[in-house]
């Protein structure tokens, strides 16, 4: 059994999704590892991680659309402002995704499905450098 | 120490949660590991994990009147409507709960609590035949 | 190679987030594993686990002032009741959230980024002992 770790910088530029399905693959190519469990962890609170349709871009622009609708920018009674109206709703929209994902490896593949892409979900509207870290324990 | 993979395949005829602990707790057993961690993944967009309530069936029938309710069918400004109406809304609602599920294992069980079975949340309403990836790894 | 485990429960005093940042950590160190996966699982459908800002303690009250307008009390069409009226939006902002993060580990700590902290999400109004199980796997 063995493992092995690498940390990738995502570069953002706004609201949407990016996707590092080919990051993933080129660890796990690297790793050496045929069999086992890929871990990709992002390392903030305003973006997120999600695995979604891979084929036709409009499944992400309706993917946005929904989590603006669903988490406004106007909502009046949030607190938290200071660091601009898009951050407590990205920290929200962050809450509502996921910071983790665990993907098992064969044949020295993730076992994503033929649809599968696995992407950065950008929160905030200016650009930022996200930090991920991706993990593969096997043989 | 030891791991091993299994692929099941989970039929379902509509939307709804679909309990699949049993299966679970068999190819923990088969895998002959006693400790270690179990991770499941679910290889769609479409249809995601779910882990809740196992006692009463009213759980579920308002969980999946929450989900219609929060992602209606009836949103008129989605753009990826060419897979049908329910399309677009099960792609947020997978985006919304979880594709993957790690667990510990200890004495050879999942370590789930009294209430807790383990679901497959299928949000489209025609049948499918959904891959669910099982992963194990421990001593 | 080598993993442990270890339980712990978390005494909540209503609805709110429960940092344990600190209970990972020092399980971390006494399991003497410098690089691997760790894995935090919580045992229950009515509370959840979230990994959000930890610096202004604004974020947690817009977070919870969040999931309350999403997911309200007063929600008439709800049928499992039995257990009171915040039981069933507790199960939905439980699988809105997270059951299961998976944080990998470097030089004996985990990756967390610098305002990340690692909370219980209560969704009960009652007092509750929250069971969560924690493994780590590496070297």
């Amino acid at each position: 059994m063995r493992q092995t770790r690498e940390q990738i910088v995502i570069s953002t530029q706004g609201q949407g999704l990016y996707d590092f399905t080919r990051a993933l693959r080129g660890f796990i190519e690297r790793s050496g590892v045929v069999d086992g469990l890929a871990t990709v962890f992002v390392r903030h609170t305003s973006c997120s991680l999600l695995i979604q349709e891979n084929a036709d871009p409009d499944v992400q622009t309706d993917m946005l659309g929904f989590f603006r609708s669903l988490v406004p920018e106007s909502m009046d009674w949030l607190v938290h402002t200071t660091e601009g109206p898009d951050d407590m709703p990205a920290h929200i929209k962050s809450a509502l995704t996921q910071v983790s994902i665990g993907i098992p490896v064969t044949e020295g593949r993730p076992v994503l499905g033929t649809w599968q892409g696995l992407y950065l979900f950008e929160h905030r509207h200016a650009p930022h450098r996200r930090q991920v870290a991706m993990h593969i324990i096997g043989e």
